[in-house]
């Protein structure tokens, strides 16, 4: 175990862990004595009806969920709904690879999918909260990987669906370019396979995966318009480069960033149907707004546009912000209120 | 040296040397008794006014656009022009860190720019060959860098321009990909400074090299709609990774494509004018054709239209193909038959 003070309370803040025993992995291993990091805002009402999931995207936690999409001022406001932000498995702050005891630390950390993590949520759920019926998932990118998991797994469980950037099968571009972001992080010799002493030993790597997001993470437009300046704050691109993407990665795990990959890779909700998609999409009972964002690179409108176009009750809600897929950190005020105004509509529906 | 057989006549065909003595660099150093490889088709006419200069990209040699871009079926008719294919300087056949004697061998070659090659061309095209006006320059991607050097540097003796997949100036998205690039190389410990026996040595680069090219350098719908079975004859993503992009990587010299993408990550026609992009393109007076490919990832359209737009004579005209920048290769017939379709209208200009 590593104590990294990145994935603890001082810098997430509050949370709380459910206990979900022994969980039993798509893949075959245990997860032993796991726990599932969560956060809820708001009240659950007498009929339980206004209970939200809001899920997780790589490489962040529930933090900033909460901090971006929760509020007063949002669609997912607690004074009309409970909400509740839940941590993947593996994120660093629900078990993970840094925090999993012996014989299941660190590089042994066994092998998790996106269908295991919703198994995990869907216990929490019901037999935390006793909840039967979501009003909304909801998530961006590998969140919303797990959204579209959810509604194909839990079809009567969820009256209301929003994927923010991301589709409901890894398209091969990405898969290929998650083996670049693995890959720059083991190639670095720190990483001895998994057995780092800090994470600090990776430096090099996570400095080197941090560059290769930026690639694909941003989008040109937001280069060649030098959205650094008036988005972020920052001077130039090696400032921008040091100071936002490698400060970022910097204090993250390396072993909990491969953790995820595996999963963000293996996405897939065919899995339940042979490898058939439309079949699987055809599950969905959820009303559904599939919401790309205009300038990603990571999982481009005309991918989720072709999700869209096999969910029966599914409209398509194109965001336009020219950042890109990092778009979703709401950096700009302008994304947060298209999402906002997507999603209050999506609940009034 | 490195007698590396992939930049022989064997791989490459016939090809001619220029001897251009010592070429002093625009970083200061001087290239010794540097060398020019061309290889030219057709005849030169009396008033030496059929002149086509043709230039080549990053990784590519002289071959690939004699191969594809030159012949009776194309707009590049050795019965009608007289071409001058060239390679680039540092190419692996021009003079280049492997092929180069100490004190300029391997890691010691010097750093090399656009302009250089541009000035090392002029030379061959007016003291070899005594032409004074080219009727065309063309080229893509870097050879597109060099096009636009050539328009700028020497406006008089440009009739026409056909940049393709290029921008006059290398976005700052581009140069954050190119530094990406060069770290997949000299993160491999058996890059070793450059001092390595053998390009085998490498080999781990190489590769990682070539799966983050396959990231950007094909689109996400080359991808998405599998075209690496239609267009290359592979059967899936794995065998086009290892079939198609790394076995096109692993006979190059790493040195070779170092020194290039030093070259490349600073392209930048506004150097001639204090960093002022629009006047250094107002120079321009060829007619130019702006080229740009439709799901170009590393010269996107819309900053190909940015240059376009400031440039006298210029028209863009984009071509249509689904495979990205990589299309530039030709894999596919109805790539370049929109190229000779512009270039003929271009020429008859």
């Amino acid at each position: 175990m590593i104590d990294n003070p990145y994935y603890g309370r001082e810098t997430q803040g509050e949370f709380e862990l459910y206990d979900l025993g022994n969980l039993v992995l798509e893949d075959g291993e245990t997860l032993r004595d796991a726990k599932l990091a969560y956060r809820n805002f708001g009240r659950l009402n007498a009929e339980k009806s206004n209970a939200i999931l809001v899920t997780t995207w790589f490489s962040g936690t529930g933090k900033v969920m909460a901090d971006v999409y929760v509020g007063r001022d949002h669609a997912l406001n607690p004074d009309e709904y409970f909400i509740v932000v839940v941590d993947q498995i593996g994120s660093g702050v629900s078990s993970s690879p840094q925090n999993s005891p012996a014989p299941q630390a660190m590089a042994k950390f066994p092998k998790v999918r996106i269908g295991d993590d919703v198994r995990a949520q869907h216990r929490l759920i019901t037999e935390h909260f006793g909840i039967e019926r979501l009003a909304l998932v909801v998530g961006g990118s590998m969140g919303g990987q797990q959204v579209y998991e959810w509604a194909v797994r839990y079809p009567q469980m969820v009256a209301r669906a929003a994927p923010i950037a991301a589709t409901a099968r890894i398209s091969h571009h990405q898969a290929i370019f998650v083996d670049v972001c693995a890959d720059a992080l083991m190639s670095d010799p720190g990483w001895n396979g998994g057995w780092y002493r800090s994470g600090n030993d990776v430096r090099d790597g996570l400095d080197r995966l941090a560059r290769i997001v930026a690639t694909l993470g941003w989008s040109p437009q937001f280069y060649q318009e030098e959205r650094w300046r008036s988005v972020l704050g920052m001077s130039s691109s090696d400032d921008f480069i040091n100071g936002v993407m490698k400060a970022y990665f910097e204090p993250m795990d390396p072993n909990v960033l491969l953790c995820e990959m595996w999963k963000w890779q293996r996405a897939d909700v065919s899995r339940h149907t042979g490898g058939d998609l439309p079949t699987a999409l055809k599950r969905i009972i959820a009303k559904t707004y599939v919401m790309p964002i205009s300038h990603d690179m990571f999982f481009p409108p005309h991918e989720c546009e072709a999700d869209c176009a096999l969910i029966e009750r599914a409209e398509l809600k194109l965001i336009h912000t020219p950042e890109g897929h990092m778009g979703l950190n709401g950096f700009e005020p302008g994304y947060i209120s298209q999402v906002d105004e997507h999603l209050r509509a999506l609940l009034n529906n």
